[in-house]
């Protein structure tokens, strides 16, 4: 198999080569095997009764056996994925502030309130009055408060007050402000059930209000309480890719979604018992690095290494340095338990929620997590005797990470006037032609993490500031984005800026969940005046051009019903009818200001943010002339070469 | 179209052979042009990211692109659809138990309470002390503690504790006492996200707590609240088939789910002023009947007219007499809009979470119920002079329904000791050999109404007492299963026991939501001592052999975690894996003591079910000798021809 085909990282050329060598079968090796079904990748497969299942033509005359035509199938298949998407990342939240409570309560060894000026902001906001309470009865009440966002029948929830009133208005208007964040959800599942719900503009619309519920809801819920339990993140310098492992080291990986159990094991590691254990064994230290959002979580906060995106956890395993992985939820392949059993890895499940065929199950329980962590800490010890061949590329890569929201002001404000007034003023200047958020998964249907970063190159050499999170980042990160440095890769603009400042032109503002953080960062840009007075006005794109996960198609859905434009690569799943893509396409802006784009190249991607982002600014009347930089093959390969 | 290849109900073959000859299409002509995808029906086809979608053989080899596993597959989407069922269920039980509140409050005119005695029972089992209570203000106890179930994020659902002791054990020692409904239904959705639980057992006991949610959560609260607020079924007397449509009158179908707004407008069908109306415009009244559950709801409490099960939706607007639909929720085929609009009919959708492209939307909004239910009956009125050609099917039979769990024990006991003791009785003197209940949809992919018929004849030959619900009882309906007369048609035992209490052989309990009366009535058997201690020792079995929602696996999932093993017809979604369905076929009784089977020849499911409640009786130590009659062709026909 030719490993240069998936990607242009040599670090994963590297180990894809070496397990194909060794007989060991990958996602990489899975992906050439399986052919689409067109009618399941374009949304027209109906499989919500028996009846059928039905694959439907779109052809103005053919339906399933009910009578469902090819916009109501694609639409509810959709609106499934938002359900399914939001329902991920709410459940994380759920179990972050059940942590939280029983950290308040004296009752999560391990856990305590980091983030006290957080607290204090979190709680106004869910309608606390912290004045004269301690630190922990406050994050008791904010934790109770943020459970019933959940459970709420009726009302709004808390956070949809932090987005601009304009787009409140929006909202309200449409009768799509989150009543509680599960009700959503199931009110979703239910309309999409055979049957119910059959006409696809009505369907999308509460679609919308099941991905609100996930973004000003669910994924806002975890960022923000993990900035309490964790601290909030400020820029930190780190290290990424699969030459993080260490070959002297005992390595552990964290790999998953939730920062709860990760958090200790970086405890447990510092525990003199263990380290005297792993030097007894002949290994110098132990080395804790992440994969996939749980790596961004605590880089993020700890500036723990990145050992790769969600497309090298079973490439990590393969060169045969990690001694113990630790999964919980999402983003886990199945393969990952096969692959373990050719190499001397233990692999971990450790959520209530997930398992694994033949995978040691160490749940973490918050009541004895640390005890759980240093159990899991002794085991990956005990294991580094058993290692055989040992391959690890040398590729790494520096990066700086941390950039909340609140940091963001701050480095561009300064300490003591933190504001967002220099970026709208650079905005409005035109030294930064605009912001756009690259974010989403790997895929291994297009060149991984090349669609990324050529993107992302096209963008910031025409001036547009990128925010970026989970693989997304992470793909940046290995090719240098997301140093100061790569400024130099900016435009004349963008590149004033980042050197007065001295940040990247690429910043990393997190996890998956941690995209509510850009919902703030819009927020703020138009809370700071002058670029309009809802998120929809300002020179703003989204997009995930190797999003693969149900989380990203609800990520897409909250960003448009915010008012954020956002593009899509890979295939799309509303492709199959062609009513359905002209509303997402083109009629929700009817709606809600904004919409959603597919364009699998990633330069005519960034061509179209860029057409986008000029747009709004013409439409602002900030619009100076400004010529459009071709990134070609040329400087391409010149940055190669470098 | 060869008509009778559908069904041997006369009434649904001419108006088939009408819509034929006249060109509409219905879910009859639909069906015979789509051939159903192998992976989608045995469960194997993934759709849940695009790194596929992957459809996966079952070779111990292949795997979807993250490693997921044919069993991991199919396990998946069979707990989606459980979640997608349980969503459907609670979501019209939380609108229920909106309108309780409402109507408590004095908010929602023609609501009001009509069952005290149910409002005490219900509020004793939330935990609510009735004494010194005014009735509203009870029910608004009620009503709120009820949507507290559906919110709730720890603890145990409170109809949990109806179940009998033994069984509540068995769930506790699992682990799957539901939390809350909703939260249930999203961690499910969350477990079953790509990456997320990939363990198929694990998956499936998440499954089952889902389902419990369902059974003992949302349906049994929808059931309950709307016998307080319609009053609790009792035996009622009345007519089914599309033969009840009335060519002299103004004729109105109500067809859905949720009894609320139907109830409504049997309240304004007795207006004065708008049967001067109707009769103005030539009629001679008007003439509410049902469709699908919301004719089983209406007509168990009100003995309204059953027009037809599912499958007869769109032919009896084809009858070209019906003037208005109102539909709702769940097994409305959008087919029914182009349907409408080849007659006379206005179709109207009324909640606010459906609707179908080209239809009028009247909102049933509780505040205002009642006048939107007169504006119905006004422009239905509207539509009579427009009638073109009428043909009613001749078509009709005689039904007793009405049969809830506290008619069974009124009926068997008498009015002054009403107890499940005779019926406990005489399953253990062998009169009666068990129950069965038969449940559930009709499906056009096999004869529809012919599998229910053939198994139940079968059941009750052999001194099976049946309960129905939902299509399954209609289609037993329209056979004359449900009259006392049928009893000639059982074996000697149970008609013994028919004729001295004056009851059908097969008893109708029901919508589907009611089948949660059913779990009550197995617990009340057990309760009354003598035949095991748990609902698992009884001599009981489920079946749905024409099943197609959902919401029917869901049933099915929460009657198999509640100890009664259930039979599936057509095809079962977890055929694509092995060793999902060795789980479900026989692992899951290893933890619940019941499991699932498939079987799509009613006979042979009969046999089945008999062999099931015969091992019971054995085990019961109860079993004595009764021979099996085979309810053979020759007796079939000749009942045909009477």
């Amino acid at each position: 198999m030719k490993a240069e085909a998936f990607t242009s990282c040599k670090a994963t050329q590297a180990m894809i080569e070496k397990t194909s060598r060794e007989g060991v079968t990958t996602v990489f090796h899975r992906v050439r095997e399986k052919k689409t079904c067109p009618f399941g990748s374009g949304g027209t497969c109906c499989r919500l009764c028996y009846m059928g299942p039905c694959r439907v033509k779109d052809d103005g005359q053919d339906a399933g056996v009910c009578g469902a035509t090819a916009e109501t199938i694609a639409a509810r298949n959709f609106c499934r994925m938002v359900a399914a998407g939001a329902a991920a990342h709410s459940d994380h939240a759920r179990e972050v502030a059940l942590v939280l409570l029983a950290a308040a309560r004296g009752e999560a060894p391990g856990f305590e309130i980091k983030d006290e000026e957080k607290l204090w902001a979190v709680a106004q906001d869910l309608g606390i009055d912290p004045v004269g309470k301690s630190k922990n009865q406050l994050a008791e009440e904010v934790a109770l408060k943020a459970l019933t966002e959940f459970g709420q029948q009726e009302g709004e929830l808390s956070f949809v007050r932090r987005a601009p009133q304009k787009r409140q208005e929006v909202w309200r208007r449409l009768g799509i402000i989150p009543r509680g964040i599960d009700r959503e959800i199931v009110e979703m599942l239910h309309r999409t059930h055979m049957g119910v719900d059959q006409e696809y503009v009505h369907l999308m619309l509460h679609g919308m209000r099941t991905a609100l519920a996930d973004g000003w809801g669910g994924s806002m819920i975890a960022t923000e309480l993990q900035d309490i339990l964790f601290g909030t993140p400020v820029p930190i310098r780190a290290k990424v890719n699969l030459g993080v492992l260490k070959p002297d080291h005992v390595n552990i990986i964290v790999h998953g979604h939730e920062p709860l159990l990760p958090e200790l094991i970086l405890l447990a590691v510092r525990d003199e018992e263990l380290l005297a254990q792993a030097r007894a064994v002949g290994a110098k230290g132990i080395n804790v690095a992440g994969i996939c959002c749980t790596a961004n979580e605590i880089l993020m906060r700890k500036g723990v290494p990145v050992a790769g995106s969600v497309l090298q956890q079973e490439l990590a395993i393969a060169t045969g340095a990690v001694e113990a992985m630790v999964v919980d939820v999402q983003c886990i392949m199945q393969g990952l338990g096969q692959v373990a059993r050719c190499y001397h890895t233990e692999l971990f499940t450790t959520s209530s929620r997930a398992r694994l065929p033949g995978v040691t199950h160490l749940e973490f329980d918050h009541h004895r997590g640390l005890e759980v962590a240093k159990e899991i800490v002794r085991r990956a010890i005990a294991r580094f005797p058993q290692r055989r061949k040992v391959e690890i590329p040398v590729e790494e890569m520096d990066l700086i990470a941390g950039f909340s929201h609140e940091t963001i002001k701050y480095i561009l404000g300064g300490r003591f006037r933190a504001s967002y007034r220099p970026l709208n003023d650079n905005i409005i200047n035109g030294r930064i032609r605009g912001v756009a958020a690259v974010v989403g998964c790997s895929n291994p249907r297009v060149r991984f993490g090349d669609l990324h970063t050529t993107l992302v190159r096209e963008l910031i050499a025409n001036d547009v500031l990128v925010l970026v999170t989970g693989c997304a980042a992470i793909n940046c990160a290995k090719e240098g984005l997301l140093v100061p440095e790569a400024a130099e890769m900016a435009g004349s603009g963008l590149r004033e800026v980042c050197e007065a400042v001295g940040m990247p032109p690429v910043l990393h503002c997190g996890s998956c969940v941690d995209n509510s953080r850009l919902l703030i960062a819009a927020t703020e840009i138009v809370k700071e005046g002058g670029l309009g007075e809802d998120i929809s006005e300002v020179p703003l794109c989204g997009c995930a051009p190797e999003w693969m996960s149900e989380k990203a198609i609800a990520i897409g859905q909250y960003f448009v019903a915010s008012g954020v434009t956002v593009g899509f690569g890979v295939a799309f799943p509303t492709t199959g009818s062609a009513k359905l893509s002209e509303f997402v396409f083109g009629g929700m802006k009817d709606y809600v200001n904004a919409h959603w784009f597919y364009e699998p190249d990633p330069v005519a991607m960034a061509r179209t943010i860029i057409a986008h982002i000029d747009a709004k600014r013409k439409a602002l009347g900030i619009d100076v002339a400004k010529e459009r930089v071709l990134y070609d093959m040329d400087m391409r390969r010149k940055l190669e070469v470098v």
